[in-house]
């Protein structure tokens, strides 16, 4: 399985496509089936006691496995969640990166499935696990 | 078993405790071990489409059950959300309320667990499920 | 949205296509999108100390959710789970029935989703929920 | 963290707790918070069409989880499981072992998380992943 986007080309979508929401994400690598996405923690996402926010997780593992789908298929129509499911289990760095080490498990004709851990950045233990199934609509390009 | 916090007070907490959201939310209902939480829909909680984000759906689940925990516990310190899981079935209505009908299924002396359909207002069958876990630490009353 | 089976037809389907287990249950109601299936509590499903196991309350989740499937769309090929999510609350009663009272959430033409609560029989507090994802295959009919 | 037990004491452990399933199971690796565990698959695990069934995949995650937390803390008194989440990708090779690769993410003082990845022996995508959580009780040695 090889890969169909570039990291610049995976910027580039996310510009055009998500520009709401663009600039609070980083790639740090990509490759076959696989993700590194950082969010850039600034106070947008943190709760009372300086930590990243539960939404802010989701937000970052959602956009991460839905990144790696792309990366496989290319720029096509939106897959769509249909399954989250997360563990939580420490509390994320106070006003430190969140990167999200993701790894895609399926790439099926209709569902994708994806899991990643979410490290606060320069720590060894993961703040959080997440898993996604997002369902694939019929191909028509986007393009 | 009977709630220790009427609606009003249980909306002065949240006034308190999260002014940054206290405005988009409304407790529709309030019952032992049940609440109906109304998420006020605005272009904050909109992805393209019009539709209702994921993290929003996510932030809405996490706060009825966690104020339906708080209904029967008493504003005690904050429990924390150890796991979520999510079914994300059909797309929100645009530009429409969000409820999450939501009940306790468990509330032991160190985790509950309860879940949540959501529904647009007005529409009869749901566009998500939620179910959470949360840790409540060793009782030590916040006031 | 009708019943396609009554539960006399449910009920010769499983005896006809899982003979393996069809002593193992019975249907104690059906009704459209709902379904109560009960599992008949013998020395298989009991873990030391007289409790029902983990698999077992598994096998009666899955079962319920995909006769309730079953009930709606008729006796066709199988759908296939792809998501499971548990939450294990109390200790089941020792050698006591244990009832799944189940609903469907979505019946969709390529995904299906249901939940349930299961009971010891006689007791008020549900020991476990589960949900659970269906792929349904394009339409063939089984007969 | 350093292990508490090696295999022989693992294996020895389930010999003589659960007698029933003990030579259902295999520990093929055990590292400092993981292991591999495998089914060795014989008919009673099967399904119509020599699949391993869902059940029987639930019980080698809960097996091979509870046991990656056992080699860490020595043999205590049981911890719990109180949530579980299973993505069910492909239909595992008919009459093949079945192997968890299993790591905790989480050794908490009352609360442990692991996941694992199943895989049918020889191939190289996974069937499934599952992630669970237990209750640690209150220390005091099962010896």
């Amino acid at each position: 399985m090889q890969l169909r986007m570039t990291i610049d080309e995976l910027a580039e979508f996310i510009d055009r496509e998500f520009p709401q929401v663009a600039d609070q994400f980083a790639i740090d690598r990509l490759a076959p089936m696989e993700i590194d996405l950082r969010l850039k923690v600034d106070h947008r996402h943190l709760r009372p006691g300086g930590t990243v926010s539960g939404p802010s997780m989701f937000t970052l593992a959602d956009c991460a496995i839905y990144l790696a789908i792309l990366g496989m298929i290319g720029p096509r129509a939106l897959a769509v969640t249909t399954n989250a499911s997360f563990d939580f289990m420490r509390k994320p760095a106070a006003n430190t990166d969140l990167v999200a080490k993701t790894r895609l498990l399926k790439l099926g004709r209709s569902l994708a499935v994806g899991d990643a851990l979410l490290y606060s950045v320069g720590q060894e233990a993961p703040v959080a696990r997440a898993s996604m199934t997002y369902a694939i609509p019929p191909e028509k390009s986007a393009e």
